[in-house]
């Protein structure tokens, strides 16, 4: 089933403690193509970039099946860009430059094609440019899944609050599920996030793993215990996008198939962090990804018989 | 099977976002014997309290099958204090005060008819004190389990390590993990530790669960998502004693048993945090036990069916 793409395609530039990178490849939707890419073949992009854009990584994402009719190639002018240092613990970072570009002025055009997409994913963007997207549909798709971040609950809480009342999932952090519910439980956090309009939570807890929640269930999925981690960045966007193409691919949007859609999108996290930006997400193997799942599953597999 | 609980019987103070508690009942000791009761009934306590503690709680011990014969009371003396203040996140605290009483010059004496035990729990206490249990018992239990501090880690690493090098299983938290390895990543750390002694190694993380390592696998226990974590004091130990209370109830000591043990002593855990103090874990029925298990297994079960 098509699956709609839509986010940030942008350079980054990242310093962990394993190292330090130049401008490379890095966005929400580049990440989140790629890992989808693993599980369905009908890819569509909306996204903004200069023409300092690197043809081969468009032919990289072209080659993964991932289709750039609605990727804009603005030109004269330059591509996002964000520039971050990760502290040793790998789970808080500091920004270290953030040039918007292309993005200041980004307009969402959804090609003709698109619109009557079946599957949706609206990654980290400004509210209102997530909106702008959703009102260019031809059909509700079956399900519409959205990221955000703590940056647009700081400065555009009302259009982020209207969005949220006509999507299905709704991914966010610990410390975002907290802020927007304004309570510290996670479980009295995901009641409140719920009545705001998503039928499903998911609460991303980095190396912690991952909550799902609909009114009545919880779901856990772990984070694998990784010998190090590389490089973070993007590890939340490869979930989203694993999460999302398992479904799509499955066309099962039930809570229970959800539950495995979060085992495969926290696979694909696992790879991405294993080494800087996109690298991990290009040319894996359907065996590679098997090989990983099955990780997850020998990790929290245990048999009781309660009488 | 016979399990001999070596620890603290002790009062605290405790202050959290909740409430405030004037002194009650704690102590490694009292959570684990209460825990492990519910699983099986031969349980020997060695610890020291002294003439101001209250007969009502020992009687407690006596009505959940926990023997006091190797409970020292020291006439004319006190027993330990601690009273700390829990942050909002419950993950850290301040200690606020710390009165050691009859723990100063605690000689721990097992008498001679637990000098025999299957299962041995060394709860967290100089590491001095711990060998010297060690050094009274006849025979070599089944399995002995060890819980420390980095207390310990900072004033008295070289008992500390040769304390592990006769142990089993080691219980501490990520950030012990990591100091006592010098490792950041779990996984390396774990290997490390192995290396010191211990065949097995738990990794308490409060509220993001617990992993189990041995030298070849992996496991991973969540932590059920509560509503309102009302007094994470006691959790570790609690914790604790449901591992090896079902260990020594199946008398099985394999990894595979251990990962229903870890469940298990999990869901003690989190009856614990649920009250202030002991209260909690007295009086629960078999049937209370089950359905907080099954609640762990709804959490983390799902089907996926790999190709």
């Amino acid at each position: 089933m098509s699956l709609l793409v839509v986010g940030t395609v942008a350079f980054d530039a990242i310093e962990t403690p394993f190292g330090k990178t130049d401008k490379i490849v890095g966005g929400a939707a580049s990440y989140i193509a790629l890992a989808s890419s693993y599980f369905t073949n009908e890819i569509n992009l909306v996204s903004v970039v200069g023409d300092d854009f690197p043809k081969d990584f468009m032919n990289t994402l072209k080659g993964q099946g991932v289709s750039l009719e609605g990727l804009q190639i603005k030109q004269g002018e330059k591509s996002f860009f964000w520039s971050g240092r990760y502290h040793n613990d790998m789970n808080s970072r500091d920004t270290l430059d953030t040039q918007l570009n292309v993005l200041a002025e980004f307009d969402p055009i959804v090609p003709e094609s698109y619109k009557d997409c079946d599957f949706l994913m609206l990654g980290n963007l400004m509210p209102a440019v997530q909106q702008k997207v959703l009102s260019q549909l031809t059909k509700r798709p079956k399900l519409i899944v959205l990221d955000t971040m703590n940056f647009w609950m700081d400065i555009a809480m009302p259009e982020l609050l209207e969005t949220l009342k006509g999507i299905d999932v709704l991914t966010i952090n610990d410390s975002e599920a907290r802020q927007l519910s304004g309570e510290y439980s996670l479980v009295k956090a995901a009641q409140k996030i719920l009545a705001m309009g998503p039928k499903v939570l998911v609460i991303k807890k980095g190396e912690h793993g991952a909550l799902l929640f609909n009114k009545d269930e919880v779901f856990f999925a772990p984070a694998l215990p990784l010998e190090d981690v590389f490089d973070p960045t993007g590890a939340g966007d490869s979930f989203a996008g694993g999460f999302i193409g398992y479904l799509a691919k499955t066309k099962d949007v039930s809570f229970e198939n959800m539950k495995r859609a979060i085992i495969f999108g926290s696979a694909m996290a696992s790879f991405t962090v294993e080494k800087f930006g996109t690298e991990r997400l290009i040319g894996l193997s359907d065996e590679d990804v098997s090989k990983r799942v099955q990780e997850f599953v020998d990790l929290v597999q245990f048999d009781i018989s309660l009488v």
